[in-house]
């Protein structure tokens, strides 16, 4: 027995997903549906593109909002980050070592332009046709991944840590990207491993000996398996496009050396159904700009 | 007059590509021809292929080499990165701060497979045809960038370099990329602004207050107006692809957060009237594995 087991305070054998309990990674099938909802006519999309993502895990919806919509979003996203940059703020993320904005936490809550997104018809019909019925804002934030030297984002299941770290029982959630600007294959957009929604990864334990091992990551022989039987694609396209992924789905991003900035908006919703516990190993709860607790 | 000007052993009045003399950056037309031969059945690609290179500064040739040779190219790159891991040599690259080979020069000179590959008569035939007669190796290297890890290299010209640093008066030099493995738009490839090899980016001057400001690059404003002109395209393909590019191409490639390594053989041809002279600023002319003087 190693020594994280001993803070474990859920129970392995219980639980669909555990995760960082065991010294080396596995494998596990999700067992939770992907598509809670009953198909029809209201559900916001073709019966195709719900196919596809139960399939595939993700769904790119091109030019989704209009050039009206997309303006007022682009521009309250300039001028945020404008704001932002003299602010001190915990919802306020810097690059690492410098001063520029990196992302903004919690903009749903605290504006209205995106308070307004967050509930936007068309999109909302779409997202609790997948969740099945209500969901509330799991976490928002704009990202803005700079031009030149934009920072790569290591391959992560999401639903892992919000599973372990924020308590999210099962896999119910979603996420929302809204690109604000046109993404290109070259400028670091999102790579999805199509499929792989449907097997959980469970980390290796953590380990106190190295607490400067902060970020928890699939292992390779695991992400390679996985890219050979899912392969690798890159969903992307005009702003104004919405590209939808499952909590579950295995994701993450190279840099970005282009002159082509890229901001975009996140918006995760889970299930009233699927409500935070608390987190594993008896963490601390994360900010609720992080992970909503409070407004249920 | 700035302190680096006083040690300038050329004269960026008669030079046809000054760089890093002027303390803002310039751009300077090209002066010398890209493609210097006549086209003629002996070429060894279609006129189509000699437009689209002196259009585009590259040419990218799908599936060039065969099977059987691919294979022996490989193979001999795989058990020579085996055999340099525990070899000490200057042709030997090592990935920054970590023991994996990440490149090594030279291969040409040391091993006949590739040797002989530097004087494929098929490849040879473009390669004399666009230089305008016999050239000769200026560098040769197998790069390997490795999965997961892989670092981006940021936007440059080789030229810039290669003028500077080693003294090569005009543009009429190429480089050869043969891929070892097949490359993705998503594992870090070649990113080349296709026609950037019509204009010169005059770096701007080294500031001896700052050693540590090795590597001289762009400015970002050149390239955000170069990228507004010509785009950015990632040429790739299966493995056994050639891409030949113009020495003056703007060119760069980001991380490679995929389980997919590149491995990459590059052979620089430089024409044998373009042979290289003194470096600029009084330098130290760099070794011969990275700038052949010695074999002409």
């Amino acid at each position: 027995m190693n020594k994280l087991e001993t803070s474990v305070i859920f129970d392995p054998k219980t639980d669909a997903y555990p995760s960082r309990v065991y010294a080396e990674p596995r494998w596990l099938p999700r067992q939770d549906p992907i598509v809670y909802g009953e198909w029809n006519a209201e559900s916001g999309i073709s019966k195709e593109q719900s196919d596809f993502y139960a399939k595939t895990g993700y769904l790119f919806l091109e030019n989704f909002f209009g050039e009206a919509e997309l303006k007022g979003y682009q521009e309250k996203a300039r001028r945020l980050r404008e704001a932002s940059q003299n602010l001190s703020s915990d919802e306020i993320i810097r690059v690492p070592g410098g001063e520029e904005v990196q992302s903004i936490f919690a903009i749903h809550r605290t504006h209205p332009v995106f308070q307004e997104l967050s509930r936007h018809p068309r999109l909302l019909a779409i997202v609790e046709y997948f969740l099945g019925g209500q969901a509330y804002i799991h976490q928002s934030r704009i990202n803005y991944k700079p031009a030149f030297t934009g920072k790569e984002f290591y391959w992560h299941s999401d639903f892992e840590t919000w599973h372990v770290e924020d308590g999210m029982p099962r896999m119910r959630a979603l996420s929302c990207l809204i690109a604000l600007e046109d993404n290109y294959p070259f400028n670091g957009p999102l790579m999805v491993m199509p499929g792989s929604h449907q097997i959980f990864v469970s980390c290796v334990s953590q380990t106190p000996e190295d607490p400067s091992k902060e970020f928890i990551a699939p292992d390779q022989a695991s992400l390679t398996e996985l890219a050979k039987r899912c392969g690798i694609e890159t969903p992307v396209g005009k702003a104004g496009s919405v590209l939808l992924y499952d909590c579950n789905l295995m994701h993450g991003s190279n840099s970005n050396i282009t002159p082509y900035p890229r901001s975009n908006i996140f918006m995760v919703y889970n299930s009233v159904k699927n409500k935070l516990a608390e987190p594993y190993f008896g963490k601390k709860p994360r900010p609720e700009y992080m992970a909503t607790r409070a407004e249920l």
